[in-house]
């Protein structure tokens, strides 16, 4: 099956849930969040695993649902931490509702996340359970350094890809694994699913990151720049930071200790000094690094190669998206 | 064993738990707001269950934790959607910290209770995350009710009684039955003590609102008369305005319209409304009822007339409190 068959099986499951019940004030906003277009990949993650390992991704379905869930859960939470306005081009939760109600839709998200899980049988159930609490707290930890790195000077490159593997990589790791787990695979083989989606969750948002500063306006869905005008310490800024001269680092510094009405000329002149310190090409090669990785991972898995090339292609089409 | 006994044992356990990990901001809310002192009627009510149906009340200790934990991360939410600086006399998370820290601790308080089931083999740990999850969107929606509750004018006592029913007592009753699963007691037993638990807990949650507005201010701990001071449409006010005539039904809607700087004329005035009516005795006459209603659920169950006395003597400690 491709990718897109995956991605039609799960929206037409997610679409046959009725999220509206008594009281419909905490519940439309889950359904609201749910209905909201986003690429669906780690549930189609959890299909694909399932559907590798024992032909059957109709069994990995709630698990996949889960894993939505508890994705849309932080998107809940961490746009009000953020306090954006917009999420996919819609108004955020608490932006449309309020504080109280992006608080609480969240937590019941959370809860029903692990609801799903209950489809399973108590040993499945458990090893579900078991990863999830554990890539969920994960996440929380990853959500926490990126708040403590808004307020360090002194990030470095490697403590920046440890935050994004908690904080990304983690939940589409366990994605994968969780559709290994339903379909009662070898531990091996769910393990190195997992190792397959750090390395291709940390490509993910390394990307995620390029797009931000580099993507093109047209295509990119939200504004070309807002990691530079948030003063986010991605790894195009460390990096920078690390390869230029006294004097870009010095602007560096200077504009990522600024918040601006207009940024026009900040984005620019970051830009510029990414540019000029060759960072675009350096993201490039990290990120074809991670996808090689996880490439290489899939080599020693015991799964036909129409299933590696598979896995192979998702990872090429994450790498290729300009959104 | 008596309660004190209990209740040192769970601190013993809560004590030797190191809170406190990377990142430390995520975690020392967490550690911050489990020492404050509270009463632990929850996690005593778990021991107090498993010790009854199978002598044995050590193995239910991260049960009760989990128990507790959950209950911590509702304050600790709850707080901020109250708006409250103060819990238990000390500054609220939010307020001590931010309202990120509040949301984001809050959010692995919710976790880490599911984790502490992984002490339990598969089949205890599905029964016992199966009645959290289930137990923990009850809780939501009865906080999501009580906010409803805010700005509707046609609460009735039946919406009051269930909104409590949902925001504490079930929490109390899955406490106990959680006990009960971890003694391996029988599905009638433990559905009995979650019986017992729902009236006991609607009984505990009318004592509160007596308390909050008729306690003695030298002993409750908090300021008598908060419930007046924020409108909320209690048994007390409900009944009042049931029973009251044309004049005092206007004043109490005249009253409960109004957010006061100097709240002390209010205060008198609804309270001497209140006691014209006879409130005080009918919710006294109902916490009674509730209380009885529990003690009758206890004689059917198949326990030691001395395990029912400890039962009953925790309901009537409970109800007889002046904090």
């Amino acid at each position: 099956m491709d990718l897109t068959s995956y991605q039609k099986e799960f929206l037409s499951y997610l679409e046959n849930i009725n999220w509206v019940k008594e009281p419909e004030n905490l519940y439309k906003p889950i359904d609201y969040i749910l209905q909201l277009s986003g690429k669906r990949i780690r549930p189609i993650l959890t299909l694909m695993a399932a559907d590798i390992l024992s032909g059957d991704f109709k069994k990995a379905l709630p698990a996949a649902l889960a894993v939505e869930v508890f994705h849309n859960f932080t998107l809940v939470h961490d746009d009000i931490m953020d306090e954006a306005p917009l999420r996919r081009g819609k108004e955020t939760v608490h932006q449309k509702w309020d504080l109280n109600t992006g608080i609480l839709s969240g937590d019941a998200m959370l809860i029903l996340a692990y609801q799903y899980f209950e489809n399973y049988e108590p040993l499945i159930f458990q090893r579900l359970a078991k990863l999830f609490s554990k890539t969920a707290l994960e996440v929380c930890d990853g959500q926490q350094l990126d708040i403590d790195f808004e307020t360090r000077n002194d990030v470095t490159i490697e403590e920046y890809i440890n935050m994004i593997r908690l904080k990304t990589s983690v939940l589409v790791a366990a994605a994968l694994k969780m559709g290994a787990i339903v379909a009662e695979a070898s531990e091996e083989d769910a393990d190195r699913l997992y190792e397959y989606g750090l390395n291709l969750g940390l490509a993910f948002q390394l990307q995620d990151d390029y797009l931000d500063t580099f993507g093109n306006p047209e295509t990119f869905g939200k504004q070309v720049g807002g990691d530079i005008i948030e003063n986010k310490k991605t790894y195009l800024y460390l990096k920078a930071l690390e390869l230029s001269n006294e004097e870009d680092q010095q602007k560096l510094e200077y504009f990522y200790n600024q918040k601006l009405e207009d940024n026009s000329i900040k984005i620019e002149e970051v830009k510029r000094i990414f540019e000029r310190n060759d960072i675009p090409s350096l993201i490039q090669k990290l990120i074809e690094d991670y996808t090689k990785s996880s490439f290489s991972i899939l080599e020693e898995m015991n799964i036909s190669s129409e299933s590696k090339q598979n896995l192979k292609d998702f990872g090429t089409f994450l790498m290729a998206r300009n959104k």
